[in-house]
């Protein structure tokens, strides 16, 4: 089969590879229909991600349709319609039982396309199959469900519940690629008072105010200064850094209030400065964190149910055998205006 | 009267001050019966505090009389005895609304000993009296009150609450002077089965065993191996940093395990590195603080319930007029092994 496969920093190839089989009991084999690229794949390649090796066929997030089942697997047979979560649970370890399965201890956790074969390919293994794909819902489009493999429970979850959102706060998403209009549409649904979008490029800025944010803090404009105007000065209730640098990461240590929320759900290669010297006294929360996706479930629901609006994400469109070409446009927003890509077996 | 002045960086004197007068309605004026001295006095006198002008009468602690309210006051009379709180609440702003008394906007929060003369005199002038004191509880001797002032309602507020300590936890205390014993004391109110305390002097740790540390780290000794070996390698649930230089902050953030707290207590000086490049993926929440004493009245009803043992935290006691030789023991306390001390009007 072909897949996209990572041959060291800064390189990769749609080449032939073996098809996956089932390696232990728990295992299902998907037959990939949809895929996407996420920036983590470009921090792979940038090569930020030091443990991957090469030869790993990469991407995280799918939809597709189960071509077998391990002996153990109870809930999926094949021809079911799948979404592959970026997040792996082996369901039983301390970490899962309490519904931090980013941290799963028992060999899942974050492992498509970084410590096993991904999703960009013809097919895939996955792991602890039961607990690691959700049922598509009847009737929702595969290009939708696939936001919610990654970046909508990533952004929910990271971002708008780690960060506390609740109605009539001042909310401010720093960073307005993929994962930041994700946590602008989820932070949405808490009513906040106002949804501020910081972000360098004017049409990632339009994006955000499709989505709903009615402040947009754009190149040569002060974010400090326009969020202290529009909170007596104290600063926002709560800050989402959805970008993964240091400078964006302290901005939302400056832009935050007393009391308030830092949400950093960024993917950071560097430490950042902690300026303790001021923060000590302001009550502040800091969270970082890996999506469990705890929420997926409910985000299906809300989807099924017409209550989740993602259709705005996905900007261009490709067959599975452009991959190629997807990652060019994706690695390329600036000039392509690029948020998600969906690519489809044809 | 005489007075604490502060003079200047390293600069203090025992010395003739003007008495203090009504100044708004809702002022008291509060003889000081018992007094103590605090950390944070020393990171004044260290020039640690810019804002705090040379003239200004230190101290923010005090169980005292009162002598004289406003005609604002209303649950206040002469005569009545009283825990002067480290934190002047004026009740009425946003942030007293919500018990974010700490950060109040109506000119209170921590401003005796600091943006107002302070409780290291013969009185003191305590705005805002009805929200800023509380009874002091029939039978309850004063040194005990005072530890109520402020390192008890830190320590649980900004440490031990901030850190979500809860049944079964493995919880590190990085440093063992007043507030890190202070945490421990608190901490053990909700039966963790670790209580590590982590310090380089030999009687701070012995002080930590009596307050129910069952494991010391001490001088030589690496905190991370022992937490590590305690926890099948994953870290401590919560890591309280109750030391306040950076070296603290950052050992806490590698003590913790993916998914805990760190809550720091520290007051800091310094920036300190932040290292989101392990962090982001590791689900840690972080919280700094600055007591609100929103807790004061339910650990004064506790002490009188006898459910909080208070008393191993005064070391040594002194006269009213004693107050430079007071400085000068606590100051030293790696010589003369104080934790705090206590000064009583004679």
């Amino acid at each position: 089969m072909k897949a996209l496969v990572y041959d060291g920093p800064g390189r990769r190839a749609w080449r032939d590879v073996p098809e996956p089989t089932l390696e232990q009991d728990s295992d299902a084999i998907v037959r990939v229909d949809t895929v996407t690229i996420c920036g983590t794949d470009l921090h792979i390649l940038g090569g930020d991600v030091p443990e991957i090796e090469p030869g790993r066929v990469l991407g995280h997030e799918a939809v597709g349709t189960v071509e077998q089942v391990g002996p153990a697997v109870r809930t999926l047979q094949p021809g079911d319609r799948v979404l592959v979560s970026c997040i792996t649970a082996c369901g039983r370890c301390r970490f899962c039982r309490t519904g931090a399965f980013g941290q799963c201890l028992g060999g899942g956790g974050w492992i498509l396309g970084h410590l096993v074969d991904g999703t960009q390919a013809e097919y895939v293994r996955v792991p602890f199959a039961d607990t690691s794909t959700y049922p598509v819902p009847n009737g929702a489009a595969d290009e939708a469900v696939l936001m919610l493999a990654d970046i909508l429970p990533t952004s929910y979850e990271v971002g708008v519940r780690n960060g506390r959102v609740s109605p009539g706060d001042v909310v401010v998403v720093v960073g307005a690629g993929p994962i930041g209009l994700a946590a602008l549409t989820t932070a949405a649904l808490f009513s906040p008072s106002h949804l501020v979008a910081v972000d360098l490029a004017p049409t990632r800025l339009d994006a955000a105010k499709r989505l709903g944010a009615d402040v947009l803090v754009g190149p040569g404009e002060d974010a400090e200064t326009m969020v202290a105007e529009l909170t007596d000065g104290l600063g926002a209730d709560v800050a989402i850094e959805a970008v993964g640098v240091p400078a964006t990461f302290e901005l939302c240590t400056r832009l935050v209030r007393p009391g308030g929320h830092v949400a950093n759900v960024g993917v950071h290669g560097k430490p950042a400065t902690l300026h303790l010297e001021s923060l000590w006294s302001r009550n502040v929360t800091i969270t970082t964190g890996l999506v469990d996706t705890y929420s997926t479930p409910t985000l299906l629901r809300m989807l099924a149910a017409g209550r989740l609006e993602v259709d705005r994400f996905v900007t261009h469109r490709f067959g599975l055998d452009e991959m190629e070409q997807a990652y060019d446009v994706f690695s390329h927003p600036q000039e392509t205006g690029a948020l998600k890509v969906a690519l489809h077996r044809t």
